[in-house]
């Protein structure tokens, strides 16, 4: 009896990524999808990659039937998403929601309200949310009816900083996150500078001024290393499509080394089947890797400066830093096997 | 009860995309594989994507045991690949045999030898094989035990070709092939021209003086159109990595017009699952439509010369011109549903 | 004693592509630049590659000031630019104009508004203008206070095609021009279709149902020809930034061969510095081969079709196919050296 | 009076960078020109871009007269260089060199020998070589007979932090330098690694247990920092032809700030103009905004981190990097304008 499920949002990068998996997912079942610029057209017409697929025609938001829905996957727009969610858990309390944008991320509504500049206008919903990092949050998640699902800058980070922190193995302070991403993470929006005359054979850096998804990071690194996290974080722009690649310099804490931090790592993620830490002799991994997959993998290493460890994080921005990991929250908010459709190896070259 | 495969070569880009199918694929239990300046090492040394993937150490092809294997598909290099399948049909001949290569393509062995400049070394196993174009011979691949998968180029051309040929509606003289593939299908090896520095932005011809894939393109578009069809092959390099493009130039058959022609290509293709011939309103397709998939993407369009139409078709050089089609023509040769284990979405973007 | 020269569109490709000649070319002086929208800015936060050239700011054309000014080149869309050009003409008779939009390449108004939906703006005007194809109109050119500057298609197809129709070498019906370009083609302009993630790792045709490119293509090949000319033209886009590479499938004339066609377009670009006739013997050229470079690279070879010859045309659309010749046109038109400010080699890789 | 000037090692990247500048260069006349496993080929047959230039045969080092000859560049590979320069310098000791390879880079033959295995083969000749980071020691190249070009990477991180680190402005530990770089930094040998199929769309750290250019840059900032420089260099591939982007998280200095810094930067390159060092409005450079230039861009940020700044620093490696800075230093040690055949402006898009 596969889940009733509509796509909000359905004609951005996320939106049709969710459709790759979920059109193959034996559990899913898509009854409708909006999007509100294009409504009254196939997907087809947006996305012609999907010609000859069967979908329900896109249609505006409010002309949707919730009726009979059990789930929700929200790619809408930052800023826009709060309110329709809060009418969607007001009106339709029994609907799941994965939401994929960033606003119901942060718990501290004080820090909402400092990056986006205006106040949260959905406060009382926010407390509902859980944080949608699976291989964190699963049992959070899989009791959740409203999950806030990752930024792909931030599930690249966190996946390796997380256990670190919180088993004390790395130092809270001087953390610097370099991090290289495609562009697939702008969107879809015609924007001149994501032209691709303007970004192929060229690289650049971006958010220099202090980066929203700081925010996010912050919250849950503090969580986890039960103290304030003092960290830069540097990202960049790589004339690709897909893939985040996070290079983290950090601290040892005393007394640990390298070794150390990896074997912790592996026994952490032993049982996630999506996360991989490399062993030292395996050469370090690449975003082509994993491209298509859920995958993130991990690699660390000495660092030239005694003390220092550097860290690697691969994963497709689409797929584990955003689609792919929302499918891996359906899986767990509704009891499937975690791997469920998300069993397609990356597609390399 | 899976069927025992091999895979011979499966350090090439056909042999590891062959894998990305077959490990998902129910009916397929990889066995063993072959690769032999690789032998001794595991497939993610050779290729990380595929790491955390169980697979058989990859070996020399005389190391392998072939015992209760009942398919091999052979990657290996033209040239070499005849040797090596004569022998497995004089010594194994209950095992099935799809081959890759361009070694058993042509039955007219006078023109292998014009082609490649050698005798052919297996001309009595020759007569075994039966051509891979699926949609086209459907039939004789089921009772094949030996298939040579066609050529990416060919794949492309041939899908629309063959039918409109067969039927009279393009007429067998100054049929123009102007073709375009990415970079994928010049394989792994490590060669100056295929550079990343060199491809990308340039764009270029090659083959110019007559192109191999032509004998095999001729032998079947005389075959169907029971005259000796007179074409003109340019196939050009796109900074790209996977992709076939084919535009074709042709004749209309008198009394012919191009909605004629579509409407015998979609009645044609009605009940084939990989390929789309798309309506009159329907945008051109693009190599990036189809990528990852099995699919070929076909469109028609009226020429600014009288009497002449373009035709458009599209596939994945790796999937549908090579290990996708491989692994639709085990489904025929074991009775399966021909779209079993190729039912993934292009991925866009 | 440079010349006093204004720039109008000068935030666009075409514009700023000038500069990069213009600003090392010694009988130049820019003395004024015109963006619109970019009004009041330096050029270098528009395009940061031009950080530290001293420029005028970018004006609105009514605040520009024309006086002593002897050249303007102007490189606005089509459709204003025939009102801008024809308020010039008549307010400054004594300044020349090169421009870079379509709006003055045809002569036949008819053809203009057929191709257009509307009038032309300035049919008075059009008379006045020289079509600027530098190699072919050097005489006319260099006479001439308003020089059409050619297209980029055009400009790649034109300089084979029109010395051999012109010597009847190739016959006036039946040719087939398979063209493709980089994308800067289309321009600065936000388009969701020319984002990065649309664009790389996919080939794309377009135009399908007939390009405006046609019409001028059509205008000068009847006129050298001395009859009608039937062909075809199929513009593709390629995942590069710059480049045009025509493959001209025509068919000789009766008693003509390749060769003879090859000496013969040798011939008549003997002195033509930028244009290069490849012999025999020479691998077929390549966009990245004359990439930043004002050069067009032409080669020949026997069709597989009996009595066609392929005819392969390259340039850098935005050198030869704009800016570059539009430089080459103000040597032309004000007696330098044609070569003046062009001498800078391909870039490569 | 033009130098008479040969150029060693002339079918790689950086030996045919070096001709598009020196072709045009005023003061330099190629004489000869070196490539063995070419050796009596065209360089077009090598490099097909410089089609048509005028230019001595391609010949084996030993064939080449260097008679009358007062300059070589030797873009040979690292290794057999020192052996052909140790000749050069006994038996032609009036030629001047400039050296691309990394054979003289290094003062301390311990070091030398300690990152490459085997110990120097012309330690008599290293105390002659001067290090070719031009604006930082324009009086000592300018009195050179040899000069040994820095490294892409090493010119990119010193030319910011040599300065702040002489000036005692940021610390002399726990400097990370995060470095990203095109391909054509690997050269044009054939390696499967930098097959356009395996580098497209795929990012990657390497050089992860120390890098060469490690030891290059310890010496030289050590030297100035007059104290031990601990810095961690991690060098990443970026799919794309050119360019370095080297992202520098330091350590202030107590009492130092980011302005304070910018404009010591600004004031020490004032009068450097391939040096720009932006003020705190202009956008982040961008590699694409040098492409083909021979300048370097530095920004500097105020990192999230307290008391630590980010440094940007932007060059074409081939440029900046190798060939640009050769010419730039080949016009110091001949008494030219700095600047003299290195006025093109970048090329964008």
């Amino acid at each position: 009896m596969p889940i009733n499920t509509i796509i909000l949002g359905a004609s951005g990068y996320t939106g049709t990524e969710i459709l790759r998996f979920a059109l193959r997912h034996p559990a899913i079942e898509i009854v409708g999808l909006s999007a509100d610029t294009h409504a009254g057209k196939n997907m087809a017409d947006v996305f012609p990659h999907l010609y000859g697929c069967d979908l329900p025609l896109l249609q505006k938001i409010d002309e949707l039937s919730f009726d009979n829905v059990q789930l929700v996957f929200c790619a809408l727009p930052h800023g826009t998403t709060q309110q329709v969610i809060a009418g969607l858990r007001r009106d339709k309390p029994a609907i799941k929601i994965i939401d994929l944008s960033a606003d119901f991320r942060l718990a501290d509504l004080a820090q909402y309200q400092h990056w986006n500049g205006t106040p949260h206008q959905a406060p009382d919903i926010q407390p509902q949310a859980v944080y949608g990092l699976s291989e964190i949050y699963r049992q959070e998640i899989a009791n959740s009816m409203l999950v806030a699902n990752p930024g792909c800058y931030t599930t690249a980070a966190q996946l390796p900083l997380i256990p670190l922190l919180q088993a004390g193995m790395i130092a809270a302070d001087d953390i610097i996150i370099d991090a290289k991403s495609g562009v697939t993470g702008a969107g879809r929006g015609a924007k001149q500078a994501m032209l691709y005359s303007e970004i192929a054979e060229n690289f650049s850096a971006y958010g220099l001024e202090g980066h929203r998804h700081s925010a996010e990071m912050s919250e849950q690194l503090n969580h986890f290393a039960k103290t304030q996290v003092s960290f830069h974080f540097a990202p960049h722009l790589v004339p690709m499509k897909r893939g985040i690649f996070a290079t983290i310099h950090a601290k040892l804490a005393p007394n640990q080394d390298v070794a150390t931090l990896r074997q912790a790592l592996r026994d952490y993620y032993a049982s996630s089947a999506f996360v991989h830490v490399y062993d030292a002799d395996t050469p370090a991994p690449k975003t082509g890797d994993v491209l298509g997959s859920n995958q993130c993998r991990i690699a660390l290493y000495p660092s030239q400066i005694d003390g220092r460890v550097t860290i690697l994080s691969v994963i497709d921005n689409l797929v584990k830093g955003a689609s792919g990991q929302a499918i891996q929250n359906f899986n767990l908010m509704f009891g499937y096997e975690e791997t469920l459709g998300l069993e397609n190896l990356p597609i390399f070259p």
